[in-house]
This record gives structure tokens, C-alpha cells and sequence, in this order.
């Protein structure tokens, strides 16, 4: 379970609008991603969510990934996305492939601020560990 | 956007090895945790790993849901299990939601040892927002 899970929030995005807003156009774009980053894709599910006259409005939707998964949410509103990649190191070291979907990302969203937290998961630091009793 | 992300890595699990080796019935206690919260479930996508000799595995998925989603992947070997909860307050501050989701796994897989992240999301804050150049 140790690995690398990059967790970014990214405001005014500049690529157009049917990226946020068209759920097969953005599974596509993040399998694609997934794929060329030498990630191996089990399946996703995508949801498209509607305005109330029924025309596109966000998407929200998650990969799976035999080394763990990668999340997205859009705010066509506002230009907004949450994008979350996170694998695992079971088999190899995948950071740098984590990095690759996220920065291809980034560049395909171009968004005017960014938000990125790096999280180092599995890491049994005794001071982060909390001990739990049955 | 704005919302409560945990990151749980929860080691030694204590429950039995059929929560971290079936599919369906982890996806069941996802689902279930994530409705018991109040919060929406739009789909999932769960996926069983195999031993070459054919047996249960680890498990991987995701419930996605109105409010963002449910990540959960399982190391049987080591009673090892990661989570992730991130619900965003587009509509209302769903983070108690998120804790309830959160406690009631925890409570049912029971490890012996804990990390938390909480990560608050979507918050503007100056000194760790990156501006970007197109």
C-alpha cells in the first residue's frame, strides 16, 4: 500500500468547456491518461449531471486501477476540478507514472490556480501512527 | 468544491479475511456505509483480484458519489487497507457525513494500528495556491 496519492484542486480552467461538462469526452481523456502513463486500467464509472432543463452540467467520476485509482470532479461553473491520483508500489515503483497523469492532466485543463497536496501513503512513521486497541 | 477529504491507511486488520478478499461483499459495505451517511450514491465499479491459483484476492474500487466519492483497496496478506473519503459542501456541509463514513469502517475492519490525513479541499487560502501562466 505504500505509494504516492497526489490530490489536486485546480480553479479557472482554460480548455473548453465541454471537457467539464460531456462525461463520455472526460472518462476518455483520464483512461487515455491513465493508459499512456503506463497504468493499467480494471474499469471506471462516470456520471453526468444535468442542469434542469436537461442540458450537460458537472461530471464526477473515478478509474480504477490495479495500482489504486484516480478521482475527478468538475465545476463547469466556475472552471473548477478536483483530480486525485493515487497508486500504489506493490509490484514497482509507480510515482513517477502518478506524476505523468497528473501533469498531463494539469496541461490539458490549464487551469490559472492550482492546489496540490503530495501525500505519502503507507508510510509506517511511528509519530503518524495511531495504535488502536480492539 | 470545498470539502473534507480522509485519507485512511489502516493496518492489521482484525475483521475477517472475507471483507478484504470478496468483492461483493465489500462493495455491499461501502455502498451501505456511504447511504447510512445520508450521502447519494450515483454507481460504483469494484474490481477482484486473483491468485494464479484462482482464489479471492485483494479487492479495489470506488463508489462515486453525488457529493465526490468512496475509494477503497485491500491487501489481504497483511490485513491492510486504504481508504478514501472526500465529500465536497456544493449544497451543504456534508463533512460529518464523510466522519460517519469514515468511523463506521473503521469500526467494522478494526486494525491495529491507523494513519489519518484530513485534507480540507478547495480552500482558497493564498500561500498554497500556485498561479499559473498559460
Amino acid at each position: 500500500m505504500n505509494g504516492l496519492h497526489l490530490i489536486g484542486d485546480w480553479y479557472g480552467c482554460r480548455c473548453g468547456q465541454e471537457w467539464l461538462k460531456e462525461e463520455g469526452r472526460l472518462r476518455d481523456l483520464c483512461v487515455r491518461a491513465c493508459k499512456e502513463a503506463g497504468l493499467t486500467v480494471l474499469g471506471d464509472y462516470f456520471f453526468q449531471f444535468l442542469y434542469d432543463d436537461g442540458t450537460p452540467a458537472g461530471v464526477t467520476g473515478a478509474v480504477v486501477l490495479a495500482e489504486s485509482h484516480l478521482a475527478i470532479h468538475t465545476w463547469p461553473e466556475d472552471g473548477n476540478v478536483t483530480l486525485d491520483v493515487y497508486v500504489c508500489n506493490y509490484s514497482r515503483d509507480n510515482s513517477a507514472r502518478a506524476e505523468a497523469v497528473y501533469e498531463s492532466l494539469l496541461h490539458h485543463f490549464n487551469p490559472m490556480k492550482t492546489q496540490c497536496e503530495r501525500v505519502q501513503r503507507g508510510d509506517l512513521t511511528p509519530a503518524v501512527v495511531a495504535e488502536r486497541v480492539a
